[in-house]
Order: C-alpha cells, then structure tokens, then sequence
C-alpha cells in the first residue's frame, strides 16, 4: 500500500498526543479500513524543546513555523487543536486558504465564527469536519449530519459538559458543598484552573450552537441564555430528589417554527429532570444527547465527553472520513459540513415556556405561604407542589419550595422580583427550570 | 435543481410505506442536504390491484415486473424491502449485476449470506447500505463504520428485539405471565402472527451476526448460540428484582482475540442485568447497544428499533449517503460495506464463562441445600447468593435460587445435569445468565 494522507498537527497536549497515539497504535486498523495510511507531516507546538510530553514524538516532525506546516505540499490535513478564537481561527482560515482540508476540536471557534469558518470552507470546496468538538468521542455530529439527514429534528436535550455534570452528580452522591467537590475535581485533573467555562455554562453554549447550527440554523452564540451550575446547593438536589427529580446539567434546543415571535429556544441550565428519564442516568463525567425527532421519534447517544483518547478518537475517525472524501473526489463536493439551513431567530427568555423548581427562604410567620401563592397567582403562575419546612426556632428562616406548572419565564421573573420586596422573605429566590412539561 | 437520484423501491409494506410518506414529507429538506432530488421510479409490488396501501402512491408506478424495475436506465439504487432470503437474495443480487447500489433493511439476508452479498458488492463496485437492518431508526452501523472507524471495539452489549423487550418489561411491570403478554402484544400489533423469530431469538442473532460482521469479522450465523424469552417466568423477575436485578433479552458480543481456543463469543439470550445499568432502562419496545471500544471507552446509542417511520427514516438516510457517494463518483470505491476483516472462529458456548441466575425446585427437605451447593462446588461453580424459599406445606416444592460466581458455562451444564438426576429435584433448573462480571 502506497497511498497517505499527510496531516499537519497544530497543538500536541493532551488531545494532540492522543491523536498521535491512536494513529500509531490502530495505524493497520485504520490503513485497512481507508485503504491508506494516515502520516503526520508537522507538529506545531510552541516550544519544541519541551521535553515532557503526553506521548513519544518524532522530535524532527517538531515546528513553530505554522504557515509553513500548513502549506507543505505533503499536507491534505490541518488538524487544529489549538483552542480559542484567535490564532486557532487565522491557523483555520489560511489552512482553508491553502486548500487544506481542516478537522478541529474547537467548540469556541465553530460556535462564535462558524459562519464565517463554514462559507470559508464551502468556497474553497474543502471539508472541514469536527465531531470532536461536541461530547467528545460521541458521534453526535456524525449521527446528526448522516444518520439522521432524512429525519427533521425537534428538539434535543443534553448533558454536554462532563465537568458540570461530575460535580453534580458528587454533590447528589455525598451531599458536599459545589466548592469542595470544584477544589477536587481541580486537584484531580478533571476540572480547569480556570473553572468558569465549564461551570459557568460557556462551553455548553458553544456546544449547543454548533448543536442548533446543525439540526435548526445558525443562531447568534450571544443569544443564547446561559447559567451555570453554581446556584445549585446540595439541599435543592435533596428537594428534587423527594419530588422524584435529580439536577443535571442540561442544553436545550426546540424549533418553534417560523411564525412572528417564533423562532428556537436555547439555553444552557441546570435543571431538574425526572429520575425515569435515562438523562437522569448519565453520572459522572459522561455526556448525552437525548435527540427528538419526527420519523425517529426519541433517540440518545451518550459515551465520554471528554478526555485524550475519547477525544482524539473523534479527531482520528474525521480524518478517515476526510481520506475517503479525497480518494473519491469528493471533498467538499457535496459534503457540507452543515446543511444548507437558513439562520434563526431565537426566542427570547422572557417568551420561553417552562415549569420551575422556586426555593424561598422566610420568615415562618403565619400567612407567609398565602402572601407569596397570592402574588404568583396574581403573575399566571400556577402551582404544582409545595414544601414548607417547619422550624423550632421562629427567628431562623424555614425554606418554601415551589414546583409550578408550565409557565412564561417573563412571569416568573416579574412575580419574583414582587415576592422579593416582601420583608417576609430573606434573600432572592433560587430559580432552577424543570425540564419536559 | 435538476438532478435527481432514482429509486426503484421492491415492496411496498410498512416500510415500503414509511419511505414513500418520508420521501414525500421532508423531500424540501432532502433536497437541500443532498443537492438533488431522490425519486422513485417503481414500486414492486405483489398484487398492483390491491386497494388498501399504508400511504397513497401514484399506481402508475407499481409493477410486479421486478427484473425490468431493476434494471431500468433510471434507477440508481435499488432499495430492497421484500424480506426473506429467497427472492430478497436474487433481487439484490441481480440489482448488484445491474451496476445498481442496493439499500437493504433485511437482517436475515445479511446475516446468513452476507460473505456473498458484500463480495458481489465489491466486486461491481456498487455500494450497499443497511443501517435498517439492525435497531430500526437507531444509526448503529454508521455509528460503528464511520463514528468509530478510528477505534477498535471490544465488546458490545445490545436490545436489539423490540418485542421481546416489550414482553419482558410489561411482564416486570404487571407480573402477568408471558403468553398473555405476546397475546396482547399480536393484537395490537406489537408482535407477528408468527412470533418465533422475535421470541425465541432469531431475529436478534441476525442482527448480531451483522454486529459482529461490522466490528469483529464474519462469523458463522449458525454458530451463534441462542435463546429465546420464553425461559422466563414472572417468578424469575421478581427474584431478579429482590438481588437489584432486570432481566432483559440481550445480544452479547466479545473479542477474545486470535489465539488457540479463542475467538469472538457471540449469544442472544435473556439476562439479568443489574438496576444501575443504563440498558436497564431501555423499556417497552426501544433499543439499545451499549458498546465498550478501546478508545472511547463505554458509548450507547438508543432509540426506536422498529415501526414504519424509524425503520423508513434509516433506508431514506441510507440513500442520501449513497446519492452523495454517486455525486462525488465514490459510489464503491471506497465505501466499503464492511471493514475487511478475517473470517473469525465463535467460542463455543461450552468455553463462555459468565455468571448465573439458577433456578431449582426442590422438595423441601433437610440437606437439600447442602446436596445442591456440594455438585455445584464439585463442578467448581462459586456461590454468591442464595435465596431458599420457605413453605407451610413439606408436600409442595419449593424454589432455591442461586446466583453464581464467574463459571464456565460447560463447568454449569456438566453440574446441572448432575442435579436433575437427585430425587429431590422436581424439574430441569431455570437457568438464565448474567451479563457483566
């Protein structure tokens, strides 16, 4: 066998290595399956006389000359695995420049300037694939664009981020508070230094627009309403679990269609599911996708999110992908790496439609309950469930927990910010949404 | 957009049906991922006169001239849904010797003449897909051949009859006994009029041959040892329930590589799984396939097994992608329908070692236990549970049930043919094995 295809690296940490390994350790799987072998050309790192690495490199396939590597005439491949939205994005674009061919992991750049990268790619006629960008080694975007090009997607509701869903789902396990399970997590490796993507909600909202872009249209990445993990406290994930929920850390995505007012939902949340929902079973660092769609009905993938060789996996099986497109011609020809769907409004807050978990806390007075059921009353918010916990002490603050029905999250938010001014009430309410309805 | 990919469809079934509504429905949106129009130019049918169709057709399309259908200028794929492996096998192959790409959804064809099917395939250089084949609507074959062309699959765990499952989950959630069940599940259309193939079996050890075809390498259909449902009794799933158990019709599927005595072990059988497992909420008639890869670690794909739109949904995709193939004039070239792997060896069932969920009924005599647990000890079976339950009548039998440790199952079928031989034994033991270890 004489056919390769030449790859270009741009990045060797964690991912970077793990790309290297598997295309040494499976090389005569891979070759036999593409029908050649897949070589790496460069390696574009920053410091080449670093000495640890991830894996064993070939020290002489090391360069800082990125332009170079890019426009070596033996590279069909530039696999970008350089993160953020700045040299990462001017690497992709002069690789597409070059016609090369790009596989990237980066969630950011697909998700702030997909536009611009995808209409790129398009009139260069090159493919640019990146199933590692999204749940790591899940196929997602590969079951999405292929397995499912004959259905239409409705909505979709995942668990994309491993690290929100890990600290979670130990918080739901032992009852300790977010910042010592965050300090673990950190010491272990499984969460960044820097923590406030992950738990923040960001990097499930670059996740979920490259989501969106895909089954609905492109959206704007700012329009999507983000929170994170951390308002959730070990005793609400105790009041779920004696409503029969748990709390995960969830996207969600509907096509509401193209009416005036209409347009996609999109947030990123935690939010309480019931526990009989196989969501409710992705624990620890795991991802899933739980996809509803008209013929299909509900599908869901779920597997690792993240990690060097789930990952790297997703990076190898899209140079595959790219290889097969190049012996037949076919790169770029009819391969687009999103269909071609007009962009989307997406629905305001205001106008989204949920149910909610609402925690109060005040001042056990006689009337307390009927003060605060008067003024959601008085706001369309109807009432599911209630909790008042009693307390032997009268000047501790005792906890009111609220399931509602379906409601407008304008509503909800005009009637707490009432229920607020009441001087029965000590501090704001914690708001966390119910997912399904 | 004038250019268009032509279908001959040979059966109009419930499939059949469900590829016509879903080419008519999303036919728009079709056209936009494909960059052309897929039409069907003949319906085969076996009665052109009958009245009552799943959907509306233009009669002027439906024929019972297969050859001519086949053959026509045209026709670009055949797509074959007539089932079995009679006329289903020359169809195919005589649309493979017409240069035409097939869409196949026929499990048995591919399962038992698979080897043949393919090497014609390749051969003419056409394509063959079969994503319907296996788990209806979910995308598990893309998902192997594609999403983790990169990685090397180890084991595979999978629901892969939905009937079978639905039996069982009602039985767990009612307790009513198993032929009441099927009854009602062939009333309302859950179950054939012929049941054999979905209960005792058959139709998941097709499925699993492909499985295996697609990961591991072509084993012989009739070497896979299966069972079917009908072993269990509500009885089974309440003692499953009482150790944290369910009990779920499985395919199980391993890699023990290539030295002497090895090979790949590969069993349709009911099991017991444990609660926390996510297939143990794969309910009604859904499927899953849990698969364990080098790389990726532990993944699952879920979803509708079956019915006419999810089955219709994979054969429609199925065609997208090999209109793309033909676009890109890669129709075979590199497509292959599987990876070309060695024919492998299957490890007879005498050498699969497991754990077991044992059933004896026994009369209720002093030293019956001690009797049972010193054959089972001989034959080295390691105990890990035993429930004896207790009764007020020394006439009536009663059940001890035992699970085992990890043993191998010719070690078990040596001891239990041992036990049916004691006079205190009232009937062959209800023998039902446990996945994982």
């Amino acid at each position: 066998m004489t056919r390769t295809i030449g790859v270009a690296l741009l990045g060797l940490g964690n991912v970077g290595g793990g790309v290297v390994k598997l295309l040494d350790e499976n090389a005569a799987a891979i070759a036999a399956r593409l029908g050649a072998r897949i070589e790496i050309r460069a390696m574009v790192v920053r410091d080449p006389d670093k000495v640890k690495r991830v894996v064993d490199v070939d020290r002489a396939l090391l360069t800082t000359d990125l332009e170079s590597a890019i426009r070596r005439d033996d590279v069909d491949i530039v696999c970008e695995l350089i993160g953020g939205t700045t040299l990462a994005k001017q690497a992709v674009l002069a690789a597409i420049a070059a016609s090369k061919h790009v596989v990237t992991a980066n969630k950011a750049l697909l998700a702030e300037h997909g536009d611009e990268v995808f209409a790129a790619a398009e009139r260069a006629n090159v493919d640019i694939y990146y199933e590692a960008a999204v749940c790591g080694g899940v196929p997602i975007i590969r079951v999405l664009r292929e397995g499912l090009a004959s259905d239409r997607v409705e909505a979709l509701t995942g668990i994309v981020n491993g690290t929100s869903n890990y600290i979670l789902t130990t918080m739901a396990d032992t009852g300790r508070p977010f910042a010592d399970i965050l300090r673990e997590a950190q010491e272990l490796g499984y969460a960044e230094a820097d923590p406030t993507l992950d738990i923040g909600g960001g990097d499930a909202a670059h996740k979920l627009a490259i989501l969106v872009g895909l089954c609905f249209g492109h959206i704007e990445f700012s329009s999507i309403s983000t929170d994170g993990i951390d308002v959730v406290e070990p005793i609400d994930l105790a009041y779920a679990h004696k409503f029969g929920y748990v709390i995960k850390p969830l996207v969600i995505a509907r096509d509401h269609g193209d009416a005036p007012g209409a347009g996609i939902e999109a947030r990123v949340h935690p939010a309480l599911i019931p526990k009989n929902w196989l969501l409710a079973d992705v624990a620890g660092a795991k991802n899933a996708v739980y996809v509803q769609s008209y013929a299909l009905g509900p599908s869901m993938y779920y597997g690792a999110g993240a990690g060097m060789l789930p990952t790297a996996m997703s990076v190898v099986s899209d140079m595959i992908e790219i290889g097969r497109n190049i012996f037949a011609r076919a790169a770029g020809a009819v391969r687009a790496a999103r269909p071609p769907l007009a962009p989307r409004r997406v629905v305001p807050l205001a106008d989204i439609r949920t149910r909610y978990y609402l925690r109060f806390g005040v001042h056990d007075r006689p009337g307390v309950l009927g003060q605060l059921m008067t003024i959601l009353g008085a706001h369309q918010i109807s009432i599911a469930q209630v909790i008042q916990d009693g307390t032997h002490d009268r000047d501790e603050p005792v906890w009111v927990v609220v399931l509602t029905h379906v409601a407008r999250e304008g509503d909800l938010r005009a009637a707490l910010a009432a229920i607020d001014k009441l001087p029965i009430v000590r501090g704001a309410a914690r708001v966390i949404r119910i997912a399904g309805s």
